[in-house]
């Protein structure tokens, strides 16, 4: 894929991606292709959701409608691939390690790589993720059974749904974190400070409540195991735009590959409203 | 029973029980006999333990490692019945409903005047109240359902031990209120902020894992109705200092008869912490 500036060459010696400007350009120069999970420590990371002009401003009233699910961190200038507000140096087009290309609410392609699909026309938005909202439970001593398992958060469709706005509809989709009572009620309170990603849990202890048949097969990511001492607690996810999509079919649109953020500036730490 | 001063005199006027220090009169003179729920709204109740000075350093160390079931609201200096601090006018000695009298671990009196008992030797202790962060819950739209069934809150003595201090050990003693999953993570942040009267809960969803074998049976208070679609959400509950009083049987201590507390000129909106 052409890159057009300096910046975009691969350089000489490798980035250093414990800082978020040298992940992007790892991410740019290919020389980091997986999950972004673990980049940039401390740095917030983000789901990304990228539309024409014609279905942004239906998809930012749908956001601010569904801010558990989708917290906006940014939106761009149409057109405009640099969200300089997140990130120096950021390329939208090229600094995420695989996205997901989809067509009246089909995947087609799953590139690392957009510039081809680019237009003047894209607005980009980038919504919370629960990897900063991981990093204050894991300082707090709380495990998280997917990182300690090495895989995927569990994620499931329920009945719960999101409120429409224009042609965006469809399921809340949550992710699962096995826990203690005791850790549970920790973690409310300190997701609780974090509303701009994803804050407190919206439900817990009765997966039945809200459509959840089944914890061991979960619709996107890993199953875990679940101790006998312990519930689970669902989170809002940031993948419910991408069911959101598939179920309300805009003609073009385009998101990260689950597991492959955008990784930001910012600092998770100013996130807490407390 | 003897009253020394001028404001101890019957008045000839009802007292206006909707303000603390009226509310407070009220008992003292005798026309308010039963629990001080809703009495001067607004205003923090406390639970109350006195004991002489010899045990008295032990109860504050027990409290300090055991601030969710004690969390103090105030300390008198010893033989000093006024509390200056937390009311104008108050009267530990008279200005409770009514009083538990223990020796050596158990009951010898239930009076509704302490002043026979006193002496320059008693320290007080008032400990924060459910009350405070149940208005809190109400405010928020949440219903209290031993409140809405008209009786007293559930108390159970659970497998978790506090932290002993001196003479002082016995089993952690919790509140139950049932409520939606969705209710319980709001109620879990809505207490957090209130660490002065219990704080969050410190557990939910499994009974079975705190040693409560039967929530139709509650060593202390009524039991309620639980719904379907709800779960056990359980408080440290200052109940837990007369289950360990019983359990560690100092030679003499006063507490407040259950649901009889005193009430301070504290405003409950004073305890938030954030």
């Amino acid at each position: 894929m052409a890159r057009s500036n300096a910046l975009r060459q691969p350089s000489a010696a490798p980035q250093d991606v414990s800082n978020p400007l040298g992940a992007r350009l790892a991410i740019r120069e290919g020389s980091h292709t997986g999950p972004t999970a673990g980049m940039a420590p401390g740095c917030v990371q983000g789901n990304l959701v990228i539309l024409p002009k014609y279905d942004a401003a239906d998809f930012l009233r749908f956001a601010v409608a569904n801010p558990k699910p989708c917290p906006i961190i940014a939106v761009s200038e149409p057109g405009d691939p640099h969200l300089a507000a997140i990130g120096s140096d950021l390329d939208i087009r090229t600094d995420v390690p695989r996205y997901v290309v989809w067509k009246d609410g089909r995947k087609t392609e799953e590139p690392a790589d957009i510039t081809p699909h680019w237009r003047d026309d894209l607005v980009t938005f980038v919504i919370g993720c629960s990897y900063s909202f991981e990093q204050a439970l894991i300082e707090d001593g709380i495990e998280i059974r997917h990182i300690t398992e090495g895989c995927a958060v569990p994620m499931y469709r329920t009945s719960i749904p999101t409120t429409p706005a224009g042609p965006f509809h469809g399921p809340l989709v949550v992710s699962m974190r096995p826990m203690t009572p005791a850790n549970a009620i920790r973690a409310v309170q300190i997701t609780g400070r974090l509303p701009g990603v994803h804050g407190a849990p919206v439900h817990l202890g009765r997966p039945d409540l809200i459509g959840i048949a089944d914890l061991a097969k979960p619709d996107y990511g890993d199953a875990v195991s679940i101790r006998d001492d312990e519930i689970p607690v669902f989170w809002a996810c940031g993948v419910t735009p991408q069911s959101v999509i598939a179920t309300s079919r805009p003609r073009f649109c385009i998101t990260h590959y689950p597991g492959s953020m955008i990784v930001t500036d910012l600092s998770n730490a100013r996130l807490s409203v407390s």
